[in-house]
């Protein structure tokens, strides 16, 4: 019985970690996509016949951020999957 | 009996730090590229005839950040396995 | 018996720090390279003449930060290794 | 007996400082080579004639923070191994 | 016995303290040296006839943040060692 409790209370705190993790993983990519689409917007903005190329780089940039966001929430999920 | 349990709880806290540290990382990450890339596209809006040079040197910064962000989030995702 | 789990728990605390330590380097390598990087391009926009000695003073910048984190990190993979 | 897993646990609480210790000296690093650095790049711009000298007092002043960066590094590492 | 023991424990609380510390303390040379070094460039930039005064002056300046971060690390690794 205190077996599963304890069990139970270890698991919790795992899964607290996932979450809080998984969290900041997000505001990551928030200020990360942010700062890369946001100025490429002005950069549009100021120089529309290379829009093409400003939203290549752009999307390069933002799919490095992006790989790293995911990977870390696929580990936060692993982590609240195992718990 | 219980060693499992109090095993169990260990483990927890162990995995508690690795997703919390998974999250932290793609906070450096974020702030990292969004400074770099951000930057690059004003600038490419700026001297849009070495759009190529720029995007080169963006994405070796980017590179820089991301590969310690990676090799941070394997380093969270040993613990998280090992736990 | 409790011995070995008590060394568990211990083990466990190192390795909640070396989660953390692992993210919070990472912050450190966003934000220097970041503002090395970010402000290089903009150099890079306004000087493009002296486009290559740019780019080898910001590698020779960003290197230094990316020594820094790579060395912490390292510590924080020996402490969750030997916990 | 009992007195071997609590020393353990006290060592763990060393450990758990050596790794977020290392984590905020990078951050530290970070912050102190980006405004150098980065500064360093809008100077290079603005007068690419003395390109030479700002790198040569940029690298002055980033090795004062790498160094003590790297010396808190190790001190932490000597904590974590002496833990 | 347990008086030994829990004497141990207190002083794992000294070297959690130690590490933290001496992170810390690299944070405020990194804002500190980043302030000086940052604001060096630019004024070099502005007036390059006086550029060997200005990098004296700087390194003055940053030797004493300097000065102050290495005590204090090196107090975090007496307070380690004693620990």
């Amino acid at each position: 019985m205190l077996a599963n409790l304890l069990l139970e209370i270890g698991g919790s705190m795992s899964t607290l970690g996932a979450g809080i993790g998984a969290g900041l993983a997000v505001i990551g990519a928030g200020v990360g996509i942010s700062g890369v689409g946001g100025r490429a917007m002005e950069a549009m903005a100021r120089q529309p016949e290379i829009f093409g190329k400003l939203q290549t780089a752009m999307i390069i940039a933002a799919a490095l951020v992006e790989g790293a966001a995911l990977f870390a929430i696929v580990v936060c999920l692993l982590i609240a999957g195992n718990a």
